[in-house]
């Protein structure tokens, strides 16, 4: 939970500073409206029981019920982050970093701006946070659902086949071409040249080059809505380029995403595997993603109002993962309280001497503990200490009560102060604000 | 949001500062795992569909899922907060901060201790969450579930009934004790002269006086059970003195609290009412709650292995009306963003080094903004400022590039001052770390 925390603090920090406010909504939704907006994962959604009432779900991702919340507020520009779970039918492979309920952290930029800005932001984001965050080296593949669209088109793909074609696509990050190839063939009944011109497309992958590159291909070039795409694309490195952060993006012609509801840019960072990772097939898939969805607001809006919407969603869930994997492999103990000082006695009969001094320490705003027991053992005191990482130990006795003084102890050094009883606090304080 | 994130993070870290670890359970239990825990209100759980798999329900309160996490895991000893959602079956009456779906903040200590620390620990973190808070005077009600048996017991209500009698109690702060005493002869089938004896003790509140006299009680000193809470209630009072908190806390034998769980002290707290406040009929009801429950975690084990726990629940919803409500009536207004500088041009054709510069400021830790326009003109920049608080502006032009220097512009105060360019970024943060 600790390191949890220390996540979400670093991924909230970054959607603080580029100037999102927080919004939150009701983990469920009418039922309704949920439908037709995840494609072939809908199956994944948790129904409540009809217990009366409106028949409510279990919300599934944050960006349907953000849209959502837009239409039915008419907000029409909004920068939001979100924080919060989500949950989905799937049995728990811990494993791969998926759970039945998850937390996701979304951050989202609605309204009607010029091409490209907010895009390049959420990109801007996703650096900042998975370089933050040091997980090793990333890259982020973008392209966009125009492209994917004109390219089914140019290759000869029937434009009812699109969507299966599409979530074929999506699965080329876990099997190969050939598999994949099969499957369009044998199963999707796509004749073997189109695959094989798709094919062609989808192994492509580069930076602004390869944008070019595709401006004067015979075929794309043919295709008003790819031509579109590329347009924004070129656009958006332009911005990339000057946010310095063209070179961890990679536009990637395999990359699809499976979501129904994105409209242009798409987006997914993958962490790039050292060989030892490799070799152990250590692979969690990709830690963020996102894109343009233009018109699921519109979706909800009684007149089909559209605002225009970008955003990104960070992969808390396998961070932690890798974190927690990481922090095993390295032997690392993370404390998971914060406790700064132990009020402890060598004596019996000691516990109302003990109580007064620790409401005093809590009062002063420092995060303190006792043994509730009327006559510890010193050494159990201390071990308390040792095992909870708890840096500072406030001694009181006999002695000490009759002298007005008081013991500090640091638990590390073993190193024992006598300090006046009416300095306590202050010496405290003093030496946290050192350390 | 903002107040809420702001009164979350109050309470958090006074959960903290006791020492306590963060602890999450998922949204939903085993159905079986709820029912019987919550005595009237079992009604009110909602449940998922049956879409194959467990049969789930939404979690009620944090309290039952951290008993059943102890009772699985085998753990004997922790002290954790939570900070979760919970649902509840309710037409939303939002007047009175009660919704379907609500944030609870929940602190518990189980294990097995010396009486009455752990008890003392919990009415202190109250004390300290509500005085923190600032929301006016307030008062904890205490009372003890074995006195109530005791004092059912010794008023001659026969067993069966003081499940029932108990809920009634549980109305007093609503309604009168003439209604509460109608409805027991009338609808529960009380002798009148029970009621009337019940009613004796339940009128009843004070210190430690009120215990003493209760000990002397020719009724109620015959019965065990009573004793025995009577007993712990001065100890409890003992070591709140200690604390420094016992003015605050009242013993009140109306006190009963609905839950079933509850086996020892238990308590509420409530903010006191201003004349003023009492005359809108301005009535919040509790702000915070809890006691002791030693069975429940056994419940939970399949040999039946108790772990006795004791804990509160922070009434976060109805301290968010509260503040909300005061806001208001002050006319106060609270930034929704933290937003340090916004990244402004008085010229067109400078988006590219409006970019570069945001993304220098970002990089740096600065939350920073600009508008996602190719020429935005400099006075909706500087509105969008002053709608939204942000206190610094760079502004940035041909004359300024050619000199190499940058505007720093202060939106209150209107001044602006020309800054090396490369000196930018360390000027802000010393403007902001003064301010």
């Amino acid at each position: 939970m600790v390191v949890r925390e220390k996540i979400l603090d670093m991924v909230v920090g970054c959607f603080k500073r580029h100037g999102a406010k927080r919004l939150d909504t009701p983990a469920f939704e009418l039922k309704e409206m949920l439908t037709e907006k995840y494609g072939e994962d809908s199956g994944l959604i948790y129904d409540l029981k009809d217990q009366g009432g409106e028949l409510l779900s279990l919300r599934y991702d944050l960006t349907v019920p953000f849209a959502r919340y837009l239409a039915m507020n008419k907000v029409k520009k909004m920068k939001r982050y979100h924080v919060g779970k989500v949950w989905r039918r799937e049995s728990p492979t811990i494993v791969q970093g998926r759970y039945r309920e998850f937390c996701q952290c979304d951050f989202d930029i609605a309204g009607q701006f010029d091409p490209m800005i907010p895009d390049a932001e959420c990109l801007k984001i996703m650096c900042e946070i998975l370089s933050g965050l040091q997980l090793g080296d990333f890259i982020i593949k973008v392209n966009d659902r125009r492209v994917l669209d004109g390219m089914f088109a140019v290759c000869g793909v029937p434009e009812s086949k699109f969507h299966a074609i599409c979530s074929l696509i999506d699965k080329l990050d876990k099997i190969s071409w050939k598999d994949v190839r099969h499957e369009m063939v044998a199963k999707k009944g796509l004749a073997p040249e189109v695959a094989d011109r798709i094919g062609d497309y989808v192994q492509c992958h580069g930076g602004v080059s390869l944008i070019e590159q595709m401006f004067q291909d015979p075929r794309l070039s043919q295709n008003k809505q790819a031509l579109d795409g590329l347009g924004d694309l070129k656009l958006l490195f332009e911005y990339l380029t000057l946010f310095g952060i063209a070179e961890k993006i990679s536009f990637d012609l395999s990359l699809a995403r499976g979501l129904d509801y994105y409209t242009g840019v798409i987006y997914e960072a993958v962490l790039l595997q050292t060989p030892a990772q490799a070799q152990e097939s250590f692979n969690v898939g990709s830690v963020a993603a996102g894109g343009r969805y233009d018109k699921l607001v519109g979706m909800f809006d009684p007149k089909g109002h559209k605002v225009p919407c970008v955003g990104l969603s960070i992969g808390v869930e396998r961070i932690f993962s890798i974190v927690e994997q990481r922090m095993k492999t390295f032997g690392q103990k993370i404390r998971t309280t914060e406790t700064q000082v132990f009020v402890a006695t060598p004596q019996k009969n000691f516990l109302h001497e003990r109580l007064k001094l620790i409401a005093e320490l809590w009062d002063a705003g420092i995060k303190a503990e006792l043994l509730y027991k009327n006559n510890p053992k010193l050494l159990t005191q201390l071990h308390y200490c040792e095992d909870m990482g708890i840096p500072l130990v406030v001694i009181i006795g006999e002695q000490e009560m009759k002298e007005g003084i008081i013991k500090l102890r640091s638990v590390a050094s073993r190193e024992e102060v006598a300090i006046k009883r009416e300095n306590l606090v202050a010496e405290i304080q003093k030496r946290l604000s050192e350390s």
